[in-house]
């Protein structure tokens, strides 16, 4: 498979910050591989492993579905020590709605995993995607097993992005390197984003690596700073899945002192990386949505509070009639009015500016008339762009990355099987 | 135009309830016309207009969308004090985000038929549907007008259902009569559904008519209760539009006492007509939803509360993934359950049916195999189906009316301008 590393919107290399080529693509203390277990089709990658040389410092955020798939019940539990030492992932099945089948499954598939690498089973996290409500094919998991261990090498993380995709149009991988305190290190990450296999979900799976050593309490509370300004600021669909999770282990293999604080230089240096990694992924996600042709980011100003701008950016960002307008070219503000209407936000339309980047449409809650939409549908039309609406009321910011609807994505979910 | 009646299921002819057909469409006390006022392309009627003979009771319930349109906000301040004789109702223009000329154009147009009419201009309702943003045209609205008085006559309902449709195939109109303390009494309704011109929304207005003699608060009570089982409980895509308005005026033609008490037999009975109403025309304008290829119910019993029921109805109901899975005949329980799981209610997995009409395809939230989805997916492709989820925890029950996401549906709303 011809795999490319994309960095949809890559971190400038200013200062030390290093941008990995794909030949690069790999992280100190960490070795993957990727086979086909027969799971899906022939000829596709279909289960990966990433292990630690040793145990490594482990967090995770999980899906706040209540309906949770049987490797994330297990990846919860397990993540309690704040230690992992392998990552099992498959795609073709979620192991989801499989009741306690499906968690002897994965437990199994840990446990043979583990037995192979002669680590304690409870250092394994699984993961899958795919599939809902059939059972997992633990035989074709244990027979592929001891290819895939015998395969495992620094260089093979893209192998795992690759096996993890499933209508994902490119693996998505981003990577960059720092220096810290005088020492290089390395924040790398895989996801897997929005795509169908019958009768699936928008599921996505992110696995992060870093050489640096940080104690557990810090790694769980960089990776909550990212996610605010990462995969909690993406929509597709609006739909959650009963298997989304971000995992992320630190080897420690750089050899600085761990990280306690995440206040302290090097935790803020830390942080920031993993954000930046994280925030890439994000974008690959949204930029690679199932049917998307648009990427644009709802950008909120001038909210009444910093949670009314959030809600009014999701509400617009999720809004079908807003998704279908941009995937027209269509600078439709009458919908983003509608939209803001029925956030649930303190609005007043006479207040309402809204710019497609520098173009302004709206004034005053009033249109500016066909050229100033020409000129905002001319920018739509590149496939990229910022959506600002400033409300005029107070200080309130934030934003949400998001993607149109097109009639690809109803073919895509509507006719998978057909 | 050829007009024909659409009672998408007619209530059932037992009793005394009689179903009007077309040529019978008319209420005593109420007049009716619709005209070209050239706010449309050439060959649509655009201007409607419905007058009672006399001051008439009158209801209202409105949009929640805080940018609400001129005539929305005439006719909240017009209808404090529970009366109105006509209503001017054009399409082509929702005269909406139009600021104070907006507001103004809408009550020079009311006063110009109030004149014509011989009535207090605070007596007439505005309404309109369509372009956002654009000033409302007056001048044409004007010059039509007389030529709408002048054909005013008893049948002319079903001529204003004409001009209210926008994208709507047919237009809406529902009607049924039924004895009364022994006096023939007629409810009757025209609506228009979710349909598009451009830049607008799923507007929905229906405007309701009868000649029972009500007080104005029993009218209102019985108007919110026929909401409940109607218009709130459906849903095209989630967006709610600047302009969504129902009206109800009531001629007290059909010379009965006033109802003053919706406790009374006459008020529950009356209650029940309207509700009957209501109910047909919200079936009618979700099965007409834009590009909606299948109609379905989703039902929830066995919730913890009723409030919970109707949040998990509306959250399948209004799933991208669901109503993407509907349109391909995918009975794809898994993003059902992954719906429920983010609904934000109380769920055990453990416990929950899913049945597509009398086909049963999940049990105790695992799946019931191949053979029992087909028996669903034949069902499915009928058009027309109950999807019921018994979540097993409690009494809850409530219900959401929807439609599937088509790529018809993206075509509609992307592509108007082109």
């Amino acid at each position: 498979m011809d795999i490319s590393v994309h960095f949809y919107q890559p971190p400038a290399p200013t200062g030390k910050v290093q941008i990995m080529t794909i030949s690069q693509l790999s992280v100190p203390g960490f070795r993957a591989a990727a086979v086909e277990a027969a799971i899906k089709k022939p000829g596709r990658l279909d289960l990966g492993l990433i292990v630690a040389d040793t145990p490594a410092t482990a967090a995770g955020v999980f899906t706040t579905n209540k309906v949770k798939a049987a490797p994330v019940i297990l990846c919860q539990r397990r993540l309690r020590r704040g230690q992992a030492q392998a990552i099992l992932v498959n795609s073709g099945n979620a192991n989801a709605c499989t009741g306690d089948a499906g968690l002897a499954a994965a437990d199994a598939c840990s446990a043979h995993v583990a037995a192979q690498l002669g680590i304690a089973a409870g250092l394994v996290l699984p993961a899958s995607t795919g599939v809902i409500g059939q059972p997992l094919p633990v035989d074709r998991l244990r027979a592929a097993i001891p290819a895939l261990v015998d395969r495992l090498r620094p260089e093979g993380l893209s192998d795992v992005a690759a096996a993890i995709m499933t209508t994902d149009t490119f693996p998505k991988m981003a990577a960059v390197t720092q220096e810290i305190d005088g020492r290089p290190i390395t924040v790398a990450g895989i996801a897997k984003g929005a795509g169908m296999i019958h009768p699936n979900l928008a599921t996505m799976l992110v696995f992060l690596l870093t050489d640096a050593a940080i104690t557990a309490p810090a790694l769980k509370a960089a990776l909550q700073q990212g996610l605010a300004a990462s995969f909690n600021r993406i929509t597709v669909d609006g739909d959650t899945s009963t298997n989304d999770c971000v995992l992320v282990l630190a080897s420690a293999a750089a050899g600085l002192p761990p990280i306690t604080d995440m206040t302290s230089p090097a935790g803020q240096a830390f942080a920031g990386l993993l954000k930046t990694v994280m925030a890439d992924l994000a974008t690959q996600i949204v930029r690679d949505g199932e049917g998307a042709a648009h990427l644009f980011k709802v950008l909120i100003t001038g909210a009444a509070t910093p949670q009314e701008a959030l809600r009014a950016a999701r509400t617009v960002a999720l809004s079908p009639l807003v998704k279908t307008a941009v995937a027209g070219n269509d600078a439709n503000w009458g919908r983003i009015m509608a939209a803001l209407g029925r956030a649930g936000i303190r609005l007043d339309p006479r207040k309402v500016d809204i710019s497609f980047g520098p173009h302004q449409v709206v004034q005053g809650g009033l249109g500016l008339g066909p050229a100033a939409e020409q000129a905002a549908q001319a920018l739509m039309a590149t496939g990229n762009f910022d959506l600002h609406i400033n409300l005029n009321l107070g200080n309130g910011t934030d934003y949400y990355l998001t993607c149109d609807l097109t009639a690809e994505y109803v073919h895509i979910n509507a006719d998978y099987r057909s």
